[in-house]
């Protein structure tokens, strides 16, 4: 690192943001781990009848878990494009980081009530949740690539369509989980579980 | 990274100071989530009554999430100025981490007393936080601008001036903050919201 | 870092997946300590009787921690010879970090459980845990080792042969725990502690 | 970072384990607020009476966060000198971290104890956590320091004396506290923040 004294014009490179961004999806994930606690083992039962009491809350776990590591992929390919940061960008960045970390608490939300009455309501909440996430993406996205605004001067034409058809893609699964929530919870429940599969597949581009 | 054992003169770069106040801060806005639960349903009511009566320590996270992202945002341009390190800069950038982790807590007592007749002191509690952590800045930075101790050989006078502006305004702003809180608890929450989303305005520089 | 815009072929680096697990994995395993807390000290007994209590904690605690420790130091090993990242590895290396992150469940589970009738169980979930990771190691080796398709140009044949070697044996004792706990839950969690103490030792290379 | 396949000698880098360690000590640091609540306000009183009940959780905190704050600093300067990490180094320096993260519990405890009947033994527990915190520096200096082990080819011979002087000095300190924690364990306390204090102070060389 220079000594000298040179003016900051451009305060945030990049890859600083990327670096703290990285920390704060790091630390959301692991910390969706703290919510599966074992309930008391009542009398004549054993360790695998309450782990089947929480199965639930394992589920809500294993798919937040597959999620956010998606969009931890996403929001590095991301800035493998993006060259420039204002503070727009740094703030849209911060609204997608308050979003990932909030993700825990509706899985919690949703592993405690999942077979209960209020499972449909749960299912809103976390879809819709995703949802929000994935609108945030767009936008970033969006402003960062409006006239290569964020872009370097000369971007691949081909990655930037990708990355536009992907993240409309994205959106639009998460908006249709959303909606299908208010119909079947299980079937909005089925859906983001495979939505995290199908984002997982090696089939898609790194 | 030289094998040669050169002498340590100086023992910390800035870089170095940075990337564990970034570790901190990323792990103390993160923290934030965990305090959010959800209480017992009780019978007849849905997750959307419950979520309504946490909405007050939803808005604490909210609040706290934006003020400490713009911390994070303050901290990064500060170092991005100060080009060494003394062992009084590392102490007082200790507090100031110090304080940031303690934002935590009177956001859990905010949360827990927003609608309570606590309130009044919550937001005493709260604001007064805020107001000791813009001091350790202010106090932080004073110590590193004086006489140029801390920043390169010739700083840009501008950029100077303008952290010594920004610094007293956000010290003044939340200073007041408290001074309110105890007068209108409510207004000083508005206010505090305010300053958050003043601070995170695309208007300011990065 | 380059402003310009080349097209990005190789997305993911493996320092940049290195840096993002190393993450998780430190946050894993310090999460650990959060599951130890004292039980309330009942009338004429002391901070020692309390202690007794939760030995069985502490001693999950330990184990767990020397594990992930050991876990940390073969991912490190993994990566200074993986020198490309496509996207079946990052997917592998996902499910690695979901079970490291796992840990803490089944560790608070033992703990809890380490002293009454359902030891046998949370054993088998235990050493069940490792088991698992152990093979997610050995799965993401044997991709990337196959045909040396992630590895270097020139990897030097010994250090693949070590690795294969270490991830086959430790594989193995994992199995072996995993089997004892159903016979033994007692010597199954010696095992455990002796693996780790094993791979811990110095004599191993790093 | 070069794509060939050379021979993986040194596996270890310091400033790779140094950046592992500055994570878990990140997360060990910020993990203490989450220990920090207010109890149940009965009818009547205020915020303030209920901090005032956990004023001795909130110097727990303080102590432990300014301790590990210093560990921090010790930390970083022990690898400013350290050239080279073999598999001892690496094994004590997860002692190190082991004891740095347990620190956590034995704060809670005495911030649960401290005005109890059972603060003496709080004390003696506290304290004996950072006497072998201490006693795990001076050993991993020690090795790393013998014949310059793992030191530069030309160490500077005054900052080799000065760390292991003030590596004694730390560990006859907190030696003496846990002493002293037999007979007064107010005093104790008073001398654990002393020792705190005493090593933040700007006097000290970084």
């Amino acid at each position: 690192m220079s000594q000298a004294a040179r003016p900051n014009q451009a305060f945030f490179t990049p890859a600083r943001l990327e670096a703290f961004s990285d920390g704060v999806i790091a630390i959301a994930i692991t910390l969706l781990i703290i919510e599966l606690h074992l309930p008391e083992i009542e009398a004549g039962l054993s360790v695998w009848n309450s782990l089947q009491q929480i199965l639930p809350n394992i589920a809500a776990f294993l798919i937040s878990f597959m999620t956010i590591g998606v969009m931890w992929v996403n929001h590095h390919n991301l800035f493998k494009v993006i060259r420039h940061v204002d503070h727009t960008a740094l703030v849209l960045n911060a609204l997608l980081l308050l979003m990932i970390t909030f993700v825990n608490f509706p899985t919690a939300v949703l592993g405690e009530l999942l077979l209960t009455d209020e499972f449909g309501n749960a299912m809103i909440f976390y879809t819709g949740t995703f949802a929000v996430t994935a609108a945030m993406y767009s936008v970033l996205w969006r402003y960062a690539a409006y006239k290569h605004r964020l872009l370097g001067e000369n971007p691949e034409p081909s990655v930037v369509r990708t990355i536009s058809r992907d993240y409309l893609f994205g959106l639009l699964a998460y908006l249709s989980a959303f909606a299908i929530s208010f119909i079947s919870p299980m079937l909005a429940l089925i859906v983001t579980f495979g939505l995290a599969v199908f984002f997982v597949l090696p089939s898609r581009r790194v």
